[in-house]
């Protein structure tokens, strides 16, 4: 993988920690002091903190074969700031801790760690802290992100109520699609290791499965028209089941159109290549990263021409249930059936 | 292991997380959202917020064999308070991330939390989130801590001044001879499996190893005198190592008197039958999450009448280096052979 491979024991756990963070500058006010103590110091705001861990496994969320570090690293960072920002929090603080096998080398952390910065650099987001140890076999990524949000801002899981708009933003369906097509590529590379990858012409789609954006960029454009959703939710394990998690919390059921569902145009040609479902695919294919939310209906002025975000139903009494109405005029009850990881 | 047996796949993975936390009430007034949003929702204080984090692997940070799981959900809780309590902060909150292959039942995975619960309500800390996900083989356990402190009141690693005391709390030695006796008495297992382990008379140094504890009380008697250490830091990786980390960032050497180290008599009664340098055992053993730290000179009178605590040396001019008075009347550098998982 790298041509250069430094042994980590060169470095010890100490010195490995230094070299893979020596470039962590401290941007946010609020980092007083990030690696080097037992602790990092944070600046208390007047606000609320909010904090998300997650845990990332290699052979069960990632595969290296296809996963570049770098890209592994950014994603790692990424999934959790998208937790941070689903409570419309901006993430400030990051800290990481990572186990790895011997197989891995000082440059592949390099590698990884490089990942983990720019995404730090593209968000604003200080890393703070972190372990580094052994592990028996394989990589395992461990990331806490810390964020900031004022009282009367903040958006739970809890409190979608009956009328209010059901939104989602970006498009849907383009992460899992990516990931069937590097699984593709890999069988055959793996039957035919001299066969070169077809990759090219789904750019938009891998890019989606392995360098993931997350939507910082709405956080600020609810903030700039005065917008506070009353719930919300990141996808991570696929639209349905995050609907699911909104309207369990919450006490309410939901009516969704399938026409109001985003699936990204190169999305649905590849989902029927797959002779996959489109809508599936949208609905419960995870990692895409985008939010889903509600707002009062009130509100309904404010989202209709924001951009990028697309108003897909309506919730509604707990005793109505989660339904979809689907494009050819049936209406049935919505599958959930989000990743899982056992 | 255990005679119930349910596979975590019954749960699943939102199952499984509910079913381990619903015990998980939060205590303090700061703690405003727990589990199960996308993030833990933290009222913050006026002062400052402390966050430590640590990775822990089986096969390299603990033996399964000889570790009840009770007793190693209790450890990795206090090992990350201890950090907390090393900035002379007070923890509140944690978050607890764990990987497990699939030969881990939910009854072993109840009495993991178990030993979780149980520290979180004895140090009165509460658990606000975490993340639950598969491995590929053995146990990651990755906790994050989360802790305040008065701004005038943080204890750094790097402010330690020439002319300050070097004070230990407890007694130094017993968590590493506890070890050797569980890998003695692993070793004696393998070899002739019918024979009962000879643990009774050692049950002090086998519980600083298995259970330790954070000197959660020294934060409380440092208050009540109205003492801050000019620096601190917790023993994970014994004295020696510690000391070194201290002197390196606060630009200073140390002179450290043999005498003045702590050693508990069980620990150098053991030390010798294993054929050990009891002060060896002392000064490199490591995990015994006792506090070293430096007082100002002037904070004499407090200290020496203060309980479990022992003035051990001075902080003196870089140039002179870390250097060990030996009982025979020798004086040479300090060695620091710290635990290394590389």
């Amino acid at each position: 993988m790298d041509t250069k491979r430094t042994d980590v024991n060169k470095l010890g756990e100490f010195g490995l920690i230094e070299h893979l963070t020596k470039q962590a500058e401290l941007k946010n006010p609020s980092s007083v002091y990030g690696i080097g103590d037992d602790a990092a110091v944070i600046k208390s705001s007047s606000g609320l903190s909010v904090v998300s861990t997650d845990m990332l496994v290699e052979g069960i969320h990632f595969d290296l074969m296809y996963t570049p570090l770098k890209h592994l690293g950014y994603k790692a960072v990424v999934v959790n700031l998208s937790d941070i920002y689903a409570m419309n929090a901006l993430p400030k603080q990051i800290t990481v801790s990572i186990a790895i096998s011997n197989r891995f080398s000082v440059e592949a952390l390099e590698e990884l760690y490089e990942g983990i910065h720019q995404a730090c650099a593209f968000y604003n987001v200080d890393l703070v802290g972190g372990d580094t140890t052994s592990s028996l076999k394989g990589l395992y990524i461990s990331v806490t992100a810390i964020g900031e949000v004022e009282v009367d801002k903040i958006a739970y899981r809890n409190t979608a109520k009956v009328g209010d708009l059901i939104c989602v933003t970006g498009s849907l369906g383009a992460a899992y699609l990516g990931l069937q097509i590097l699984e593709r590529e890999k069988q055959v590379y793996i039957s035919s290791p001299g066969v070169q990858p077809e990759l090219g012409e789904s750019k938009y789609l891998i890019e989606r499965q392995l360098k993931p954006e997350a939507r910082r960029d709405m956080i600020n454009l609810f903030s700039k028209n005065q917008l506070v959703p009353t719930a919300m939710i990141d996808i991570s394990d696929g639209l349905a089941s995050e609907l699911f998690h909104i309207c369990k919390q919450s006490g309410v059921g939901a009516y969704i159109e399938e026409t109001g569902v985003p699936i990204h145009p190169e999305a649905e040609q590849m989902a029927i290549k797959f002779k996959l479902d489109p809508i599936t695919c949208a609905l419960s294919g995870g990692e895409d990263y985008e939010l889903l939310f509600t707002v009062r209906p009130e509100d309904l002025e404010k989202v209709k021409f924001m951009p990028d975000i697309y108003i897909m139903g309506e919730v509604v009494a707990l005793e109505d249930g989660i339904k979809l109405h689907t494009k050819g005029g049936n209406i049935h009850d919505l599958q959930a059936q989000g990743w899982r990881h056992f």
